[in-house]
């Protein structure tokens, strides 16, 4: 058994995180801290964990988080590169959920997130969170810089394209669509059930923190810079990202089997029979990634439908899978669960 | 491990069944039918069982039930009550979601059901399935007659008072609020998503087929019969049952003391603090009940709030539940998901 | 055209005053204050409203609101109060739709409000502006307090009863369900998209603030103090209330006749044909309620369904109908709108 | 005062003219048909229209439509074709919400629709009735073939940018949003509450039939044909289009001066001010399509957002619209809903 502290775990990828580690077979929930909260049962600001996790939060200075084998971050972006080098310096892996060590061109990083960053160093040793493109790295990484959720399901359906050099990396689009969760457990008007609800837009188009995270990742896979249009929408959903990918071919394959073969061994992601039109509702829960190939009326044009929970293999299921590598344990274990449908 | 069938895979009770099956620890899912999709890989309807359930739907001549030690009955109401008897006298067990044993009094039955019952004898040795009112006849039975969903959120958050003789029986009210997968995955104009959205009513007021069970199981309590208004409401989500249950209080006594001696032992009841409102997500896909007693500006009348899932609790998870008992094992394998939040 | 001004604009009631009338053919808007958005195009808040309303929001130092002739606060409790005194005295009538001037038992309003009342002499002079039960008093009114949402449907759905003197009124029982947006406009994690929607559950059960209000209301028309047991409950929609009414027979009548003879004449009023179960949907942005009137199995216990929408005849709608009361305008001006459905 | 006829009323378009067409200050409802509900009055189908309609439905034979001035068709494909000629020698002007008069291409609207047409010389003479390209011909027309949901929001978006000639026409790409009452109020378990609420997915990727009907339209503002790649997707929200249209510039241009020049006298087209992003409930219930451009990262892609009502502008709105063009009517009249915000 490791033991296992969260920083943050009042937001909604923190009550993610706490589902599935409070039933890992090799996980023992040491401490989850919180500033406003401290003194708390966590159960009761999340009811739906009474009877599994018997944590008070705590605060951050009492929570002996240099005792724990691992440390989570679902904390808003900039706390965890203040608080992570004391960590890694006492021996405890990090595994951040916000986006302070995604980016590693410091610059653009302070372009996007408005800050200052605290440990550049560390950015430079930290290991990207995508299993599927990083699991050797991961393994005997010190610091994990999990993905963001929106960088997973785009990443993960453009990847065997863009790896096998057939489309046209210059152009490449992502109109992606995200379930509401996704902008997190923070009292804003415009997340309001009333606003959001009965209602679809798309924001931030002129430019999105999760632009620059996607393009570094298929940058690194093109072995190029790669031009990119990233619409993000927000759609009247709790969970769910369904990322619709655009590209032109520039090289015929099977595109089908292309896939296919890239995602063979993979667990956590699901090549679906061509013709395909995969729902959120099928991975709502469940650390799954499913994709769908489409070339319609057989143009020059592809069109990739991947989707997944935004909390899941987009968040909290994801920083499992990678703390798995990390300790050792099966990829899969404690991520099991099937996706609850209806 | 003991082999299971399903008969009627296609519907959410089904679909909720294999969600659990497909994980529980003791059981070999053997068959599972459906005349209309006889040949279809059960992962092909609901993708969000590929990879966890291999099956294919048999049509029911080629499923070899009989050679099952347990058959689930997700079917419509009067299938299970024509295919119960081959099954129970070739020693397989049935748990029956449908209604087709829960009313003891067979002239109330064909009343509400308008239909000839096929097998009244089975009827009677039906034992009804609420494990926390039934508990050694389940242990016992051949034929578990598994609750509605109403039944199961009302009559728990009843009985302790009913027991107990301190409510007037003569005049209980339950409002009831269901989410629209309670009427279940058939296509009526009625639930459609543009019809149940963002929209709220009452429905059967003059009449519901749970009201007979109901009074039933609460008459059984009681040692007499009671009196029910009973209302039922759709509201727009998709799981979920939240019970408002009004009585006059006849005998004073510490409610709240009441409730949790008699909940004590039970490991899917959960008798919230005084105070509390539970809310329907806190039991999303988990097999619990969450109960919170109020006596509002301190009058002579109780208001007892009981939420389940009614496809889990309320169905499937409470189906499983009979079955871990059927066979010994632990009462809550197969049971331990925490409930899906946000 | 008569001269109209909004104090605080940006809320939901708000908005919806805007939509109303803006199109009301004898009104001519002037000013909408918001200390806030002072400046602000208001269809630049509320696209929606693009080519309709042309005002910015003005601070309420500059928006001359003794030159109206009427005007309307949409703003949180403890505004009016303060400002009511200097516009009456120089002629403007006020339609208050927060809660200042509705109760007039100035004790038990500093009870449920938590403040002390700045002006109880315009308390006692304000007219309860539900005008299906006061309406000549409306007409002469200089104050009126506009009903809160749930008395409205509730006290409507009583009246009848209440009013014949045929129901036991000790004993009433309101189970009333609203959509999100009676929850204001205003930044609360408990009413987020993602805590609200696919999610159900009561709140308040000890004391909710609409109490005294339906109870002063529903003791006038009985002419004694009345007994009343309010459960709200918050559903995943945006618009709606339904209030589920329980009373106890305590002389015979024939109901239906009863309901439909006290609101022959009334235009917002529609009492359903027996049988009927009014959704929420069916007064979607329209200033109707609807009524539909059960009695289950014979029994002695009456179901009384009443809907309204709750932005429209249960705030915005309601004040209309108010306002052209008081300027002597036909009563339904200005709200003709069908509701939209789906 | 003109005479009008409703074939099909049974429906989303159905209902939503009738929610119209009641208020219309020039407009009498002659008749509407349903073979179904034959003598149903229409309000006890739809409450919400109850004391605004008290017609009631009437089988084809009994409704005297060739006494109409127009008949609008809210029916299934292939009937109007088939109904038609009749009615048009009689005098009578039609307006036909469904697909039979859309496509000028006989072969390929029988290859999308599956059947053989009834009528290709009406078709011949059929007028696309989206007003903002063929205002002048819809006056002068005798049967108006009423554009589709996603063709209207979609051509509106591109229209501006092929008629100036700065896109490549070769390449463009539609990724749509509906809600769900875009798939009809027929009874497809696809489109359950159930199946449809909390999920998000893509459709019809490989065909739909609107993608040659958008095809057809901007090829005629190209003057050639045009390539372009067609995603829809539903989304669980009742009403309302989103397309987010992906365009490549071959020619440089203030694009945003472009849309606000093109629609400049649309009274209903709103051109949003740079850096919007209009939300589909922004026009609901309301006959306006709202537009924004963005250029993100001043690359070389255009992102245009385009929003409708697809039952008002993408539907019944515009039949009204195209009525009262055709009966010298101000364009806008009956059409002065405000959106219903929240």
């Amino acid at each position: 058994m490791i033991k296992a502290g969260i920083v943050g775990g009042t937001g909604y990828t923190g009550v993610e995180l706490l589902r599935i580690l409070a039933r890992h077979p090799g996980v023992s929930l040491q401490a989850i801290t919180s500033r406003k909260e401290a003194g708390m049962p966590v159960a009761e600001l999340f009811p739906s964990l009474r009877g599994h996790v018997s944590l008070k939060f705590s605060a951050p200075a009492d929570a002996c988080l240099d005792k724990c084998d691992v440390v989570f971050f679902a904390t808003p972006n900039t706390v965890a590169m203040g608080q992570a080098r004391e960590l890694v310096d006492a021996g405890v892996k990090i595994v951040d959920l916000s986006a302070d060590f995604r980016i590693q061109d410091i610059a653009e990083w302070e372009r996007w997130y408005k800050a200052k960053h605290a440990a550049p160093d560390l950015v430079a040793e930290a290991v990207y969170g995508l299993p599927e493109i990083n699991r050797e790295a991961v393994r005997k990484a010190r610091i994990i810089a999990n993905p963001g959720c929106y960088p997973t399901a785009t990443q993960l359906g453009f990847l065997p394209l863009v790896e096998a050099g057939v489309i046209d990396t210059d152009h490449l689009i992502a109109d992606a669509k995200s379930g509401v969760s996704g902008a997190g457990r923070k009292a804003d008007v415009n997340i309001l059930f009333s606003e959001a609800a009965d209602n679809f837009s798309a924001y931030g188009v002129s430019g999105h923190r999760h632009w620059p995270e996607i393009r570094q990742g298929l940058a690194r896979a093109a072995g190029r810079s790669v031009g990119l249009t990233f619409v993000p929408h927000l759609t009247p959903m709790i969970r769910g990202i369904h990322a619709t990918l655009y590209a032109r071919i520039t090289r015929e394959a099977d595109f089908q089997a292309l896939f296919e073969a890239r995602y063979a061994g993979e667990r956590f992601v699901d090549v679906m029979p061509p013709g395909s039109h995969p729902d959120t509702r099928s991975v709502r829960a469940a650390n799954t990634c499913r994709i769908a190939i489409h070339r319609p009326q057989g143009g020059d044009t592809l069109v990739i439908l991947s989707v997944i929970d935004n909390l899941t293999k987009g968040a909290a299921g994801q920083a499992v899978q990678n703390m798995n590598l990390l300790f050792g344990f099966d990829e899969a274990a404690g991520l099991g669960d099937i996706a609850v449908v209806p």
